[in-house]
């Protein structure tokens, strides 16, 4: 069996996905884009304002109109919201307008209703304006061809309000990469079935599903198969019809019945061991162009499986930003196997960060109450309390 | 019209919103459950393992059989994962075990597969094993009744796996509130549709929907209204059966065309002004029983609106952290008028936050740059670069 240190196998398997998660834009609607990464540069195709109006519910006037207040002038029209209104406003009149509605040549200020008599066919002004009080010129937020937003921006509210705002029916932003996972073997049952002796819960397809969906993928298909070869070979078939990546848990081992190992060798996959605890025994394989990976199926074996393989370059190729890693002192010593990497379970707390969890690959509770995982290297053994160990945040 | 400070009618809103959202728990697939939040305690129904089982591939024996090694052992059965297996091991026998089968009585430990000569019918073992080597035993993760996730937690890919490890196949978690957006305004046009003189196209109910998602609810209907005030009635009736909180937006002011203070008054809305910018113009209805909020319809108001008014308390019903607001100090001189509480945009930059545009309530680029609020309160009318100002965070 052959074997890899964790950063060559890391490497090899980042520069599958490189290849298989390239990244692809998608145009989406708007409205549904919140969360979404942009695929390219947006510019703006309009003017915001669109034209030019008033910001008040009031009366256009001239402000050579105000030069003696009071003032009372005629009113030769309304302008609602949404109305074309004149081209034009004539000397010595007003017209009364509604906030947002398109305020004429020869008007140059708007006078707040507040300040009048809210008259119809004649207006008395009490108060005097200046040039630009109260409107809102075209192209005063926005100019047509602006850059409103780079590519990489990650969707908000506040963007989309944007967006909506110029016109723009859809958005350009990274299609989500496209996960199918299988989990294998023969004690696996669904929840809320009754377990006969030796069968336990199947959990890893969800664990890995939702792992794929909070790193910004889409979980294409999500299913468990029994050993039996032909069950594999189907899902495994539909799998890479579907999905830019596979990942399988379980039957990658030294078992008797190793089904992942035993459908994929023959297809050129490669298994071995990769020296790292948990997490030793993994596969990975290249069907139809696809990338299979296959992770242990200890379940906490496969959940780090898929932090240390999978995750930074699911988010790279997701537009998602890093996941953090620093190094953090230890509050307490910790022992590790010589030769092998060990990510051990672990929590932030005052003054550093402490172990979870012992070990143990079936500890899925001590993995559901860590938030981070301690790094220690192939070549230490022994890391005491104070010493900084590499942290990477779950 | 009658006017409120900022905190009255907070204070107002948050009452009628938490009467509203109080939380409801309901019951979701556990693959479902990503980021929704636990309504109820969750406690394991069984033991994790649920049964004593071997944590590799190898051997079921007595330490006792391997007290001399090298040893010989007759291989009395072969259990995979998924088998019952027998129910004991005869002493001075061995049964070949896989990865995660039942250890039978009699046996105490697991003797790799790689320590042995992996035979099927007799087995040479090479190394011994103390007891409990690589035996799992039944509730050495979680014992049945444990508290697994207290109420309140957001579930991640981890917790997941551990509610699917459990058998668990729903969850109960709070429902996510349930807003209706209307928005109102004869000037409003949809995306992708060409703009007549005097149209915009429509952003609010893109903006307002977008924010309640992002906020951990469900924006269950999203429309917009012209200024007849039947169409609105329409509308307002269908938010009101299935929303738990309806937001309208536009036709709150002073102009003669006011679709939602005419619609809303005699069902005995409040309308009035709230001493703040952008802002200003508010409404607040009951309509058989679900709060009506009404913001007013520019973009930017609306927005602001929603953060100062509605976001909190949607917020603490949905189960999510309270938003952040902390002070910073202010990189420039900041005015603002008397007797009105400014919420300006800003952002963040070294050293503090500075000023992202000028106050007008159009300014949605700007808005979409800003990631923060600055919360200039009524009696304040300049602030000095470095003076402490109290920061909202988008």
């Amino acid at each position: 069996m052959t074997s890899r240190s964790v950063d060559e196998h890391a490497e090899i398997v980042r520069q599958l996905l490189a290849r298989a998660l390239a990244p692809v834009g998608e145009g989406v609607l708007v409205p549904d884009a919140l969360g979404r990464v942009l695929a390219a540069d947006v510019h703006a195709p309009i003017d915001l304002p669109v034209f030019r109006n008033s910001q008040m519910d009031g009366y256009a006037v001239a402000s050579a109109s105000l030069r003696e207040v009071p003032v009372s002038l005629p009113v030769t029209a309304i302008v609602a919201a949404g109305d074309a209104g004149p081209d034009r406003l004539e000397a010595g009149t007003a017209i009364k307008i509604m906030t947002g509605a398109p305020v004429p040549l020869g008007a140059d200020c708007v006078v707040p209703v507040e300040d009048t008599d809210a008259g119809n066919d004649r207006v008395h002004i009490r108060v005097a304006r200046r040039p630009g009080e109260f409107v809102r010129d075209r192209g005063s937020d926005v100019t047509s061809g602006t850059l409103l937003l780079a590519a990489g921006a990650e969707l908000t509210a506040r963007h989309l309000a944007m967006l909506a705002a110029v016109g723009l029916a859809e958005v350009p932003v990274l299609r989500r990469p496209r996960f199918a996972v299988i989990a294998t073997g023969a004690e696996l049952m669904p929840a809320g079935t009754a377990l006969a002796p030796g069968q336990i819960f199947e959990s890893n397809s969800v664990a890995l599903a939702a792992s794929v969906r909070a790193n910004g993928g889409d979980a294409v298909l999500v299913d468990h198969s029994t050993d039996v070869p032909d069950r594999f070979r189907e899902l495994l078939h539909r799998a890479v019809e579907g999905a830019d990546v596979v990942i399988t848990s379980g039957g990658v081992s030294m078992g008797d019945f190793e089904v992942v190992r035993e459908v994929l060798t023959p297809l050129g996959g490669w298994f071995g061991h990769v020296a790292m605890q948990p997490g030793g025994p993994q596969g990975l394989t290249t069907v139809q162009g696809v990338p299979v990976l296959s992770f242990p199926g200890n379940p906490v074996s496969t959940l780090i499986s898929f932090e240390v393989f999978a995750r930074a370059e699911l988010r790279r190729c997701a537009g998602l930003p890093p996941q953090p890693a620093d190094y953090a002192p230890l509050t307490a010593p910790v022992e590790s196997p010589s030769g092998k990497r060990q990510f051990l379970r672990g929590r932030r707390v005052a003054g550093g960060v402490t172990l979870e969890s012992g070990p143990g690959s079936h500890l899925v509770a001590a993995l559901a109450r860590a938030d981070v995982l301690l790094d220690i290297p192939e070549d230490v053994t022994t890391m005491q309390a104070g010493d900084d160990v590499r942290v990477w945040e779950l």
